[in-house]
């Protein structure tokens, strides 16, 4: 149990690159951001006529937010338009599939529900392939109800459930008692109504190693210069360690939330660019995939971030370092021919 | 940033054992543990002729929450009469020092105040040593700030912080404006009340580097068997994710806890017995301290988890390996001569 959790606490947030041998390694080691904004108009518009396919992250990329990140509409309606394959891939737990498509459509991107990977989505979809035939814990929000109803699938667990008459009512009479013995997966997500009573409760259900444990994603916290709005990764954390086991993480970096485009060869990995603002999410996840990758510096990583990683970052950081940067996603509409 | 996130979340449970030098991996690697019930009585006698100090465990050694761990008493007690120094060394946050010891008192066991080490006492202590002259902003219990109080230092914190008002009304009422300008530290321990708001807040203020960020200890739970409940080290994790940096821990496997112990020759390592329950916090400690170590099997940890670790664990879990076990501390009794 003890070297579970010792695996467990090493684990970093670049889990999924384990599998990247040394040749990977030493590729990185010499790779080099170009700085679109640097180099000749021809070389950037020859170096998109090699992407067939494009993935791009949301919060931070397309949008803060409710407020639309100038010129990210004209872009990626001109990759759709010029014909290319263009997926909204997010680590946001919070929508269904339908909710995000409606946010981005009434923003003014032409974009399907098809092409709209979200984690809510992705959770929901991974039970429904195994034939899950229990009931869900959630920690999360209405997101995962709601996809996990359209799959026929039941769940509880959202809204508020804080701490009345004291521990030792929670423990004698919710966790000894009480705890719902249809319950067969824990899924953990962003929840502004974490507390104890549901840290407890998950843990509690996880107890029994048949449960299954997913999480929606690890990001750390959200982009903010005033304070820190803590993100799905602190929360996962703190359930995985009372649990003393990992969670299946369904979102960026895992490489799972891609293998279905992959493995049907809906898109080409050498033909597919990936367009994101966080590194350790967003470029991993292309790294990792075989896309190229192109970071836009309108959210959490910089090319400060990059620069520092290049000079002196660990092997695993190296990883991190995308093959292109721009300020923000709007400064690529000059590059893309009508 | 980044690298301290990844070197945060490859921490485990065993970083205080990270300056071991390869000498003692070696040696930890033929580490036998005697089962003290197998041995001759004579044997066992002469092993305990060894030591003039002893650091005892309390939960899961001494008692079970409100139910003293038959023998214990008898045990410790004979100890002290035989002019051995013994310490209550807990990583219970939730007592003040003084509330430890009248239960200790309580309970039977013949201690003095400053034979208690308690976290929250060690906390404040550290504070109180740098001269800390700001508030402090605490996840945890009364405990601490009682401790913080009897030192002259301000806090808040402790009790229910439900979300009122849903998400954007903390971040604007509560996250961007009304975040207290004295706050000079943040500590976490135990908190059944453990909230979303809390975690925002804790993080927001260690989001400035100068605030210090200290942890009680990073026990992931308590040993239960109908279900789980979470330890203080499991809201420590998320803390330290979101904050994306690590915490100072003030108590086991941390040696800092024992240094003055030591520093000041009022124990000599080699003449020092640990007694616990728990290896990644009561037995590792007694190994960094250079103190020898006793298991007992009436809490966490069990001989099974010491033989697996003998087998097939890895050269951290080694180090967990007790020097000697006993089903529990009672069974000594027939081993100390009145």
């Amino acid at each position: 149990m003890l070297s579970v959790v010792t695996n467990l606490l090493r684990r970093s947030v670049f889990t999924s690159t384990a599998t990247l041998g040394r040749k990977a390694s030493a590729m990185h080691l010499e790779k080099q951001t170009k700085e679109l904004l640097k180099l000749p108009a021809q070389e950037v518009k020859d170096w998109l006529s090699n992407f067939d396919a494009i993935l791009t992250d949301c919060d931070g990329v397309l949008w803060l937010y409710s407020d639309v990140i100038e010129g990210s509409i004209e872009v990626v309606n001109k990759f759709i338009h010029s014909g290319r394959k263009v997926y909204f891939i997010t680590n946001n737990s919070t929508k269904t599939r339908e909710e995000f498509l409606s946010k981005a459509q009434q923003m003014g991107f032409c974009v399907d529900t098809d092409k709209i990977i979200s984690t809510a989505h992705l959770a929901a979809n991974y039970l429904k392939r195994m034939e899950f035939n229990k009931t869900v814990y959630i920690i999360g929000s209405s997101g995962i109800k709601k996809e996990l109803d359209a799959v026929g699938i039941s769940s509880f667990g959202v809204g508020p459930d804080t701490l009345n008459g004291g521990l030792k009512n929670l423990v004698d009479n919710e966790l000894k008692r009480n705890l719902n013995s249809e319950v067969g997966a824990v899924i953990v997500g962003f929840d502004e109504h974490f507390s104890f009573p549901k840290l407890a409760k998950a843990t509690s259900y996880l107890n029994n190693a048949e449960c299954l444990f997913l999480a929606t994603n690890t990001d750390e916290r959200f982009p903010m210069t005033s304070c820190v709005i803590p993100g799905t990764g602190s929360i996962v954390r703190s359930v995985e360690t009372a649990a003393e086991r990992p969670a299946l993480v369904m979102g960026k970096p895992n490489t799972a939330c891609c293998k279905h485009l992959i493995d049907d060869k809906i898109i080409v990995p050498e033909r597919t660019l990936m367009i994101g603002d966080r590194c350790n999410t967003d470029i991993l996840l292309g790294t990792n995939c075989g896309f190229q990758t192109l970071l836009v510096g309108t959210g959490v990583h910089k090319m400060e971030d990059v620069q520092k990683w290049q000079k002196s970052g660990t092997a695993e950081e190296k990883k991190l370092i995308p093959d292109a940067y721009l300020p923000r996603l709007g400064d690529l509409l000059q590059f893309i021919d009508s």
